[in-house]
């Protein structure tokens, strides 16, 4: 199929976007790092598949690097987007859908009480941040070695314009590893303000690891001897992997949690969630935005909570990402390649066995890419409810074409 | 008609609201501080008209806070925002509208050679910073005393939450006093990476302040002299002072400028411009968010641009601006009270003489707000294309009782 494969208005628009923007696309959207193969713009979406600008088709597995759960386009959260426009979006207050957002989300996810609103994952976790240095009256913030947390100064990954007071606070653990933990808390003294932790390790180019349970349990009962404050960075898994919260399978409750991504099934929104205890120190902080209040993205909330327990989505989400896992396993198999599948079935990630230069993930993807299915090769991939099994095997004959092309230039292992 | 301004299911709902949010509704749109007779929450947007939950109407000198530059629910952007949203909004790339906006606004605003989306204006104005610190490889930033500059921990203006840290490489100086800026500059010595400021002073709860050209071409050749970056705030004024950027009538060009509030008529969208000098600056760094590619704005901010050109709207902004103030002058006059209106006619403001502790102006805007204009007590106002001279005196029927209820409590000057 590669040669129906054709970029050409694609590369015509990175051309113009070069000129008009610093290295054309930037973050994490540029399909620099991507290779040849991705295209970088898309023209529609539909379901769980994406065009680009040449018309080329994808099973799209990234959901927009998962702000899609449900699937594009759901019918009934684009109903509550089309209803809400028509009355009010952003003015000089919020709609009653703030109020009722705020309620729906204090009911559903089991430790919160109260809720914040903002627009990106970055405005959350900052805030967390913010919160608990005023609930607390310190400073310390506890991060785990590579996570990431956000774009902001205190948290993007690339030190540029950055300066060193930007991380003055900040104490380093490795995720997983009581060990260092506990040396991270010995650090912070009676300075430690928060603990900010991802729900499981999904960094990018490393395989996955699910978070170990006695790991989380440590972390909890730290913060309550501290009195410090833990945060859960939801914000890549919020309602992908349980309705209340990513640590409720593992019954650990944090004390304020970072929303975005998923939430609002594509429509821009943010939200800090949080119990009792940090109430007044949320009520002390100033944190707005010019678009905080917008009524259409919580109209699009609330109608995605819904549709995600009314339809059963994390049940598809699940089913779809084992079906895809098996295939994958399957597939790898058959060609003789070793390689290691990781995270949870709705946000998968596939490596190559001894790929450090990632060159086989690379050609991989690429390969699949060009024929009909969008996986990444470092960065997880997400599952939405809108992939059927009949979507995951038109992948497989993608990923297929992948395999045998790794396995051409690399061998079998 | 005081008595017809019922706020019943206003107040319900802020009942409900202090139970799920930290103080009920927070940042810039709690109307908290607004006391009695605003709503806090809005039902329905129209032209210049806006409802809230209890049915009653005003005509809206707010503009959301300055986001709504033709009008809600302007037809020609609300056909973009219906055409692209068919297609695709947020995915795993942006749509071409993403260039042909960057294309658009290179073209459109002086300085600019290239462009950066984001969602907030906080968003743009950190950005401006880290990349003239990226730029530069120095720290220092200079910045107005009392100057709003978003909610980030480096500069929202309540300090609970923050470190030290966060402002370690602020220096203040005072808005058009060069003296005090050049002594700023001293201060900054060999390690300035620039200087943040806004097109004119709109500090809350003060009377606006014009630039002084001089003050502007100072601030322009300090940065020259120290190879620093002046970086335009034009998060509040964008596109409502000139087309090219709010310096353009004094002809002093920023490297670099954050825009976002009006660009896109009210959908939610951020930018940052900036000139070649700082593209390299701008290439080095990681910035990004969820949703900070989504196309919808996008279209909108095209869609609104070309509207704001096509349809004269600056000079209807103007003559509804001046209008209003016209208005106001006379009425104020005939009740013997003695008041200051400042800033530019598209976003004015109106003070009391003597009112240091606000009560003549509070009283004011409450009355006039049950009488159905919403203008605010101590935030500059905005004026709308969709502001026709009816509108105007249909408001100025709403001010008047406002006057009349500052002189029956305060008495004539």
């Amino acid at each position: 199929m590669t040669e129906l494969h054709n970029l050409t208005e694609d590369h015509a628009a990175r051309r113009r976007a070069a000129k008009v923007m610093p290295n054309g696309v930037y973050g994490h959207q540029s399909a620099i790092s991507l290779l040849e193969g991705f295209p970088q713009f898309i023209q529609r979406t539909e379901g769980c598949r994406v065009w680009d600008l040449d018309g080329n088709e994808y099973v799209d597995f990234l959901c927009g690097y998962g702000i899609v759960l449900l699937g594009y386009h759901h019918p009934l959260v684009d109903a509550a987007i089309e209803h809400q426009m028509r009355l009010a979006d952003c003015s000089n207050g919020p709609g009653l859908v703030m109020v009722e957002l705020a309620e729906l989300l204090v009911e559903t996810v089991d430790h919160a009480d109260w809720a914040i609103f903002a627009k990106n994952g970055t405005d959350a976790t900052t805030t967390c941040v913010t919160i608990a240095r005023s609930g607390t009256g310190r400073r310390k913030v506890l991060v785990a070695e590579g996570a990431y947390h956000g774009s902001a100064p205190w948290c993007t990954p690339r030190m540029n314009g950055v300066v060193d007071e930007d991380r003055a606070h900040l104490i380093k653990f490795r995720y997983n590893d009581t060990a260092s933990f506990h040396a991270a808390v010995e650090a912070a003294g009676t300075d430690m303000a928060a603990v900010i932790v991802s729900p499981f390790r999904h960094d990018a180019r490393h395989d996955q690891e699910l978070v170990d349970p006695d790991f989380a349990r440590a972390v909890r009962r730290a913060c309550d001897d501290k009195d410090a404050a833990l945060i859960l960075d939801d914000v890549r898994c919020g309602f992908r992997i349980a309705h209340g919260g990513s640590w409720e399978p593992i019954g650990v409750k944090p004390d304020l949690s970072a929303w975005s991504k998923a939430i609002a099934n594509g429509q821009p929104l943010a939200a800090v969630l949080g119990n009792e205890r940090f109430r007044e120190g949320a009520t002390k902080i100033f944190v707005t935005g010019s678009f905080w209040f917008s009524a259409v993205p919580m109209a699009a909330a609330i109608a995605t909570i819904h549709a995600l327990r009314d339809e059963g989505a994390l049940q598809k989400i699940i089913a779809a990402g084992d079906r895809l896992r098996t295939g994958l396993a399957a597939q790898a198999s058959s060609y003789g390649l070793t390689i290691n599948q990781t995270g949870p079935s709705q946000m998968p990630l596939l490596t190559f066995a001894g790929d450090v230069d990632l060159m086989r993930a690379d050609l991989w993807a690429r390969t699949t890419a060009m024929n009909g299915a969008y996986l990444h090769p470092w960065h997880n991939w997400f599952m939405m409810a809108a992939h059927t099994a009949d979507d995951v095997d038109r992948a497989l004959l993608a990923t297929d074409a992948g395999f045998a092309a790794v396995r051409d230039k690399f061998g079998a292992d």
